[in-house]
């Protein structure tokens, strides 16, 4: 007989409760925020085919499960707390999910967050994860708050840049030829994204503004630029890129870079006078940050091109009714 | 071209935040909660095919997405406060969200719940929402509080029963034979559940147990007593029917009341000296309640049979891997 639904949540998702009051197995978790701060909230749904391919490790896509959402909350600058995790299965396939509770709590307990509830069912492959943080009030890292004269950054890694997990996609397309290491390392990047918490706990206080990056660097800063009612010149040549990226045809690179998606670095704003501040903020959070332009008062989006020129760019990031494909 | 992401998310989506201090279209939600207050927090996934069949309207799906949710907060004695919408649909169908919308935020508003954020992506019809509410520490009702002599009581309509929902499944599976008038009220009963939102309240420092029915009378049943180290005595005559369940073939009824699933009504067990403060709460909860059972020390679940005999019975409910079909 097969594994039933709850001997299933009993095997691979129940763990003791540990900062939950009521954790796993009642109609409802309960938590015990802490009195004063603001709760925050996300969601996130991942659907086969569609957020992700059919040859991710499961390890891999209980990480990025956890990953995305967490991403969310670093951007908003919250500290995690816990999530729910809804679960849809194709069938009980114990190596699938003996894998992805794996690479799921790995991420968990490195940013100490807790599986508080969730939902599992027959389904096609989707999962559903709502994450809880809290910020102490008004300190919340927002995307209306971008002014004119701020620098616009970036996170990325010490030793890489945006673009990769793009890439890895283009490769997966059979659009671009890398190498073993190059490819094991763009796919490193696409399956497990690291969500950039502590920066985003370091930039409360510093940053204007923030988003993640999910659906590419254009579409991204248009939210902010959009909600902020600003716009903003970006340097393209201050882009980070990998030395893997920066090996790989222009327009490649180009498209990698501008409309990568599934980057999940931090994108924000801060005044010019918060320069060393963000450096600072950024060695906390154990990632590089680089300066790629400003807000300015005149709305639209402008790039400054490598050879000078500026072109005047759609702010229109990946819309998953009009564009199709494995995406953020 | 057809509605983007961002547009759907705007047109049907979006209302002005009220208790939310933030509300949809950052990277989260912000909630105050009221401080001191525990946060209790509940998350379904409903699939096509598997939780509601492609005939239902929209509004009532809308309805019902949310009403399993805030049935588990009622079983919790939580108030709501907000929650998250995950929607994957498989393109941008206007008449549905208008529609899935509308019976949504009737609902939502009834209940004066908020939604907070969320996430649309194309894929399979899939939903999922989380909810929020809140208790005072140590008043939450849970599923392992349930003592030998308590009474076992279920919440219903004053004017019917349990089972009603899975009459209208086996109509639609063409398994009994119903006059319209009797389709369309065991249509809504399977479609338009009203969470027990008031009474759970009403029941806090009442009741020692309780669990929304949604897999089924004697699974949900299962669960308190396994987390409660108890046993039961069902009284099968004393199950509260619908005039027209009981009009039906005896087999049919028995299968509707002890395994119907999609009841979303309130299993609970209190002291036999708060039998007049129960029947206040269900007034003040705008439902009846029936006493249908006691909790013993024995483990095992019994049914007094209508003909004075005893049956053990296996407190197996709903499992989404080893049953089939469409259900809870």
């Amino acid at each position: 007989m097969p594994l039933g639904e709850f001997e299933l949540i009993a095997r691979y998702f129940t763990r003791p409760a540990r900062r939950a009051v009521l954790g796993v197995g009642d109609d409802c978790a309960l938590l015990a925020p802490t009195p004063g701060m603001q709760l925050a909230i996300s969601s996130d749904m991942l659907v086969e085919g569609r957020h992700f391919l059919k040859t991710v490790a499961p390890d891999a896509l209980g990480h990025k499960a956890l990953a995305v959402n967490l991403s969310d909350l670093a951007a908003c600058g919250a500290t995690p707390l816990g999530f729910t995790l809804a679960l849809a299965l194709p069938c009980v396939d114990e190596v699938f999910l003996a894998g992805f509770s794996r690479g799921l709590f790995a991420l968990a307990d490195a940013h100490d967050v807790e599986l508080v509830g969730g939902d599992t069912t027959a389904g096609p492959l989707v999962i559903c994860i709502t994450v809880f943080g809290e910020v102490p009030p008004g300190q919340a890292l927002r995307r209306d708050g971008a002014r004119a004269c701020d620098d616009l950054w970036v996170s990325h890694p010490v030793d890489g840049g945006l673009g990769d997990a793009r890439l890895a996609l283009e490769a997966f397309r059979g659009h671009v030829d890398l190498s073993d290491a190059e490819f094991t390392r763009a796919r490193r990047a696409m399956e497990r994204p690291q969500p950039r918490v502590a920066l985003g706990l370091a930039l409360r206080g510093i940053a204007h503004s923030a988003i993640d990056l999910s659906d590419g660097l254009l579409g991204d800063l248009g939210h902010i630029l959009e909600r902020s009612g600003v716009g903003a010149r970006l340097d393209y040549a201050a882009l980070p890129r990998s030395p893997m990226l920066a090996a790989q045809a222009a327009a490649l690179q180009r498209q990698c870079l501008l409309q990568g998606g599934d980057d999940y670095e931090l994108l924000f704003s801060a005044p010019p006078g918060a320069r060393a501040a963000v450096l600072r903020a950024a060695t906390t959070g154990g990632v590089a940050a680089s300066r790629i332009g400003v807000v300015e008062s005149i709305p639209g989006l402008r790039l400054l091109e490598p050879e000078g020129k500026v072109s005047t760019m759609s702010a229109r990031g990946f819309d998953h009714f009009r564009d199709s494909g494995v995406t953020p």
